[in-house]
């Protein structure tokens, strides 16, 4: 591992590919020497990709270094990527099983991905390996009102399910950040979040069957159809998650719910303080208020928008809470009252509510602009996704606060202040190494803080490479030898996205 | 095996245990001989008790038949079960810990058990075996609104637990009709359904971490206490419903929702037709509504109801179709109304909205006094369980009274018609063989139409003994394969209630 390899998109960007070897990767069967020293496939890949080739058609493949580049990674800008053997664009479940059942006969690994809109590095291309892109794989193939489902490909867009779901009065809540871009497999692997999951649940929450290829090659179904069903060990629960280390996922088949009324109350307010902050979230969860969105932004996502925007947010706000309530009137209106009532209770400088929709719209525009605002600032950016127990969110804000005092590193914070679950986002001079040292201790320390107060290094984001050291802080040896236990037992050649989570 | 074994009770009940060998159980290392022909434990046995009873204290253990005899099996009134060694009544963690440790190291089945009220077999005794008890570990630990959670042991029964978290404006969902005898361990361990779980899903949905005995012996904790999290596979998901065959599960944390307002608006039609019934029962489902509570009671119910308590219920009638619904109003009020109306638009000859709390309770009567009222037959019931895909209630509705003409067996029928999931009750008269000849025939040609129907052979009661062959026809060699390599990473010895489920 070179120094360059740790810099973001520096593996591919002047032609000379650098070798990037991820922690705990076991190479050993599954390359050919000559593909590590930059000279291309060895014999093992070469008879690999003909039989890929062969089988697929040569349109389904990608070898050259400049369609490949765009694949080789996710949005985790610190992780780490190698270089893939080749491409494989799967069009069928049947590619899927063909492209896995040849490589578990020539022992290469496969690090099958989507968008690849990640933030944890779990889709990075590990050296030698085929990158299975599930991108093209996009029917959506059925929606029933009458059982309240849909059966999707993995390659469909999130948004895109969400839009056909909506043509016939049905709703697919998860709604990660990502949702205009990234596709239900990858929000399946990840088992992704998102803003109303506070009130409406994960991922997890709404998978009912997958069909999955398996390390072998096979085709199996798991899960099921009906609402309800206790056969058997919950597969496709444990695929939720999974990130790719235990099965392909070629089919997906989601619960949904029936369509919210519109029209939405939205609350906002502005805390001097983050203790107030805290307070306020912690009095809005124990008084039974179940908002549908409940977000926080901090002081410096407030300065960034507000430089990008000139958006006129008061800047000597610590923070700044967003709430949405959804209930059918008038109960809605009660609730947006009740919380802006906790708001104000808790020492909300500036708090009102508003049904409005361009002013709400406007309202939730420091949220919604957080992350273009900070790309703004032209620097590097670790995003972090700790989750904290709800009434020790405060606490933690202030820890991250510290942390990026005694670390000199620059932090802006988002949350989905509802569930506990924070969004740190380390801001790095490019080309500065110190400053990148000092964002890594920062990003540890965070990691530490949050395992400390009952929480977990990974909210919605998922392990990937970035949280592998924080996992096993949080999990321990017993149970990572559990975790272990089910990838060996579903996996046990390791050919799946090695290195990768557990 | 004698055919006295197959018959309800008849292994204690004149003081001769009957040995019973349920199908698939590894026999092998872990039984002395001597047991297996009613002369008592053998030398292995009889180390384990001392070992137990020295670790224990001997008030921990049962080992006189007339104690041992209410721990051998559960509510399952045609499974099989065997004589133990010894009934463990566990107090602690530590209690358990040292029996399964004792148990591995003495290669001697552990079946775990809660309160007994499963319907499948699955708390059943195998010969030889130390039945687990869990009824003594009832603390509820914390009830927590700031965090919406619970931390309990597995004793506590479920009734008690809702009875807690309501004291502080919480609420726990899951509301098996055993509720007031069942434990949350139980519940878990089958992934316990209810009423209420059409509109707030099943234990599944509530269960954020379970403390475990692994077959090692070992206490590990999985799963997390915040309300998002996504680091390693979903353990914890994999634990509930795997009826004590991964693990015991010794403390288990749910999640909470807010106490919901009370005074429900009730809706009730009776259908000449199942045909009628099944298309409202879609109607509903398809536009969106969504009633906390739809249960579905048939003619033979309502007679026995009738013939029990002089009720009155009309007896013409195919099916009554019973409804709640819980939203704020006025749009509780709106949905009992359109539910009212799709029942009627249905061919409903009588449906009326109420909410009369003492009307609501006599028209659930129906409902809540089906199980005693068939139980005052004085026959044999045979619970059934299958679920099929919503649309298709109607069509195995009509199949159940299909195979009642052709197997000549009575079957009255309940069902949670929300959610497809059918409990079909097989009355039979003891002591007639040829009665449980056909009865046995239209259990399989039930569960054989559920799985036709898209279906599964168990919604909320579990596998146990009674669905072993049902779920293998329903899950295919590949999947059980899948299955049984879960089974094998986490209980290599296959100590922990063998013979069960998978």
């Amino acid at each position: 591992m070179t120094d360059r390899a740790t810099e973001p998109g520096a593996g591919l960007t002047d032609g000379t590919p650098v070798v990037v070897e991820p922690e705990g990767r076991p190479f050993g069967d599954s390359t050919d020497p000559a593909e590590l020293d930059g000279t291309g496939p060895g014999p093992v890949g070469l008879a690999l990709l003909a039989e890929l080739s062969a089988a697929l058609g040569p349109a389904a493949l990608l070898t050259d270094p400049d369609t490949v580049r765009p694949y080789v990674r996710d949005e985790a800008e610190w992780a780490d990527y190698g270089t893939p053997l080749c491409v494989v664009r799967a069009r069928s479940t049947a590619d899927v099983a063909v492209t896995v059942a040849a490589c578990a006969r020539a022992r290469v690994p496969v690090v099958p991905r989507g968008a690849g809109t990640g933030l944890s590095g779990g889709a990075n291309a590990v050296d030698g390996c085929v990158l299975l892109s599930l991108e093209r794989m996009t029917a959506i193939r059925e929606i029933s009102a009458g059982e309240r489902l849909a059966v999707v490909e993995p390659g469909v867009v999130n948004d895109d399910l969400r839009v056909a779901c909506a043509e016939q009065g049905l709703w697919y809540p998860p709604d990660p950040a990502s949702a205009p871009w990234s596709t239900i497999g990858g929000n399946v692997a990840t088992n992704a979040g998102g803003l109303c999951c506070v009130k409406y649940g994960v991922t997890r929450d709404y998978v009912l069957a997958l069909e999955v290829v398996t390390a072998a090659g096979e085709v199996v179904r798991v899960g099921r159809r009906t609402a309800k069903g206790v056969v058997g060990y919950d597969l496709a629960g444990l695929l939720v998650g999974s990130e790719g280390t235990l099965g392909v996922i070629t089919e997906i088949t989601v619960k949904l719910r029936p369509a919210r009324p519109v029209a939405p109350h939205t609350v906002v307010g502005f805390f001097d303080t983050l203790a107030d902050c805290g307070a306020a979230v912690a009095a809005v969860t124990e008084q039974g208020l179940q908002p549908a969105v409940f977000e926080l932004v901090d002081r410096e996502v407030l300065g960034a928008v507000n430089a990008w925007r000139n958006a006129g947010l008061p800047e000597d706000a610590a923070a700044l809470l967003l709430a949405q309530t959804d209930l059918p009137e008038p109960a809605a209106r009660a609730e947006a009252e009740a919380i802006l009532a906790a708001f104000t209770a808790h020492g909300a400088t500036e708090a009102m509510a508003s049904t409005d929709e361009t002013e709400a719209e406007a309202l939730f525009a420091a949220r919604r602009m957080a992350y273009p605002a900070l790309e703004q600032l032209g620097m590097g950016m670790l995003t972090e996704d700790v989750c904290v127990p709800r009434p020790r969110m405060a606490e933690m804000l202030a820890r991250i606060e510290e942390i990026g005092r005694v670390h000199d590193v620059r932090i802006a914070t988002v949350a989905h202040a509802g569930d506990g679950n924070l969004h740190p986002l380390m801001l790095t001079p490019h080309g500065d190494d110190a400053a990148r040292d000092r964002t890594r201790a920062a990003f540890d320390a965070i990691i530490t803080s949050a395992v400390d107060l009952g929480g977990t290094v990974t909210g919605e984001h998922g392990v990937g490479l970035l949280k592998r050291a924080g996992m096993e802080r949080e999990l321990g040896p017993e149970v990572l030898a559990l975790q272990r236990a089910m990838k060996a037992a579903l996996d046990p050649d390791g050919i799946l996205n090695p290195g990768k989570a557990v």
